[in-house]
């Protein structure tokens, strides 16, 4: 049995994986389409917390790809999903763009209508936000709401280059109240493993990672022990792969090469335990 | 000798202690002018980044308080005169307003037409602040520029409360590039010290600092070892002083009672070393 037909689950990373920019990264749709013919199942992952599951279904739908939302485990549904379970009724401020409030609202999370009455401030990045923004979030929090982040990424690809990711915003907030985050719900912490994990419904050692990033991607399948796959079509060279601590059980160019990549690997069937 | 008689420098903050909001503390203007009279040099301080000295000097003669520009020690000031001193070519891309700017401007520091070219990062309060305003300072920053703030407050009562101050501005950019601020130039540094004592011309044994906050003003004097009078007028309780480590030499409600205060103070001829 080869690698490829021992896996069942395809948790897949978005940015820079299956796309990069406003661009499809070529083959992905492909490659997704196939994936599902052959029987695997497939969740899109991504930490990405600027945006509802209905908005990007909707935008890879536009570009050939069947993703429904159910499909997709975004920091933005793992965060409502988080706080709609656990804190029903519990107000939230939002330091986040619209398809944020969308999930949250979604998921039946109450938006506060003032800051100071809110028990948690959500933060993510907030590519349009104004001193005023900021302000409301510091007034949250020192008013005692606790903090919630989608994730902690520092940078991301932006229009212009390398941008301010959610660790800016969530610096500044930390920084000027002195409190900390309580949860961080993106790759690779739980909250996002466990939720995929009950969403694809087959055992971790079926399952499979795919993402360009070492330290989300790689480090959540190295930390719940199940496989991972390493493209080079987002931010990671294959230099830094040598470099981190990181390690892919194998790299490929793209997405596009995956199933061809497993079914050339011996399975581990019986399966081993990782090291 | 009464301890009045004793001292020439006063040094005299701004905020909390001359003004509160838009509002001049009363009595403030007629005791700068009785000390100017009695033959003190007064001189104004403030870690306010947001205004130049110009624009400080012209708000108080407005209110009846004479303080020419030279005699005003702001943060925007003390950050501008040290790059201008030892930094002079080197350009520098601003997270803060246009008052610090012109205080830039004033002093000969060049201010970067992009990011990227910039040597330095002036942080300072900006209450208009974008998120392009982050990324500009961001990418700055990854590009190799140090970082100079004004100050690292982390509040400041603004027209609708308690408001996020420098501390969050600095914590963005620190968290999102790992770089951690170089130069903070407000009290109690040495770099507003030394400015103040430059321009005073008088020792240090003769010299007071009479401010609302124990951990800029009060801290200031135990540093450098000149006298410290506390007032009430700010966002110190009588309460809060007993609980701090900055012990005062003394707390008088308003700057208005300064003079009478230290009058019935006996001097400390021959003047002790302070513990």
């Amino acid at each position: 049995m080869n690698r490829y037909d021992e896996l069942h689950g395809f948790l897949i990373d978005l940015d820079g994986t299956v796309w990069k920019g406003a661009h499809i990264v070529a083959g992905a749709a492909e490659t997704i389409r196939t994936l599902k013919e052959d029987g695997k199942r497939v969740l899109g992952l991504s930490n990405r917390g600027t945006h509802s599951r209905k908005g990007i279904s909707h935008f890879l739908k536009e570009h050939g790809i069947d993703l429904p939302p159910e499909d997709l485990i975004l920091s933005s549904y793992v965060a409502a999903d988080f706080l709609a379970s656990r804190y029903k009724k519990q107000k939230v401020w939002v330091l986040g763009e619209e398809g944020l409030v969308e999930e949250l609202k979604e998921n039946g999370v109450p938006i506060a209508d003032h800051p100071k009455e809110a028990k948690w401030l959500v933060v993510s990045l907030h590519t349009k936000l104004g001193y005023e923004d900021l302000n409301h979030a510091f007034q949250a929090v020192t008013h005692g709401a606790r903090i919630i982040a989608t994730n902690k990424d520092k940078t991301y690809p932006g229009p212009s280059g390398l941008s301010i990711d959610v660790a800016g915003m969530l610096g500044a907030i930390e920084a000027s109240t002195g409190a900390r985050a309580d949860i961080i719900v993106g790759k690779p912490s739980h909250y996002m493993f466990d939720k995929a994990m009950l969403k694809i419904g087959c055992e971790a050692r079926e399952t499979i990672i795919i993402g360009d990033s070492l330290t989300s991607d790689i480090a959540m399948g190295e930390l719940f022990s199940i496989s991972t796959g390493l493209v080079l079509t987002g931010n990671t060279t294959l230099k830094m792969t040598e470099d981190s601590i990181y390690k892919p059980d194998f790299v490929m160019d793209s997405i596009r090469d995956v199933r061809q990549k497993l079914q050339l690997m011996k399975g581990l069937n019986p399966l081993k335990p990782r090291k």
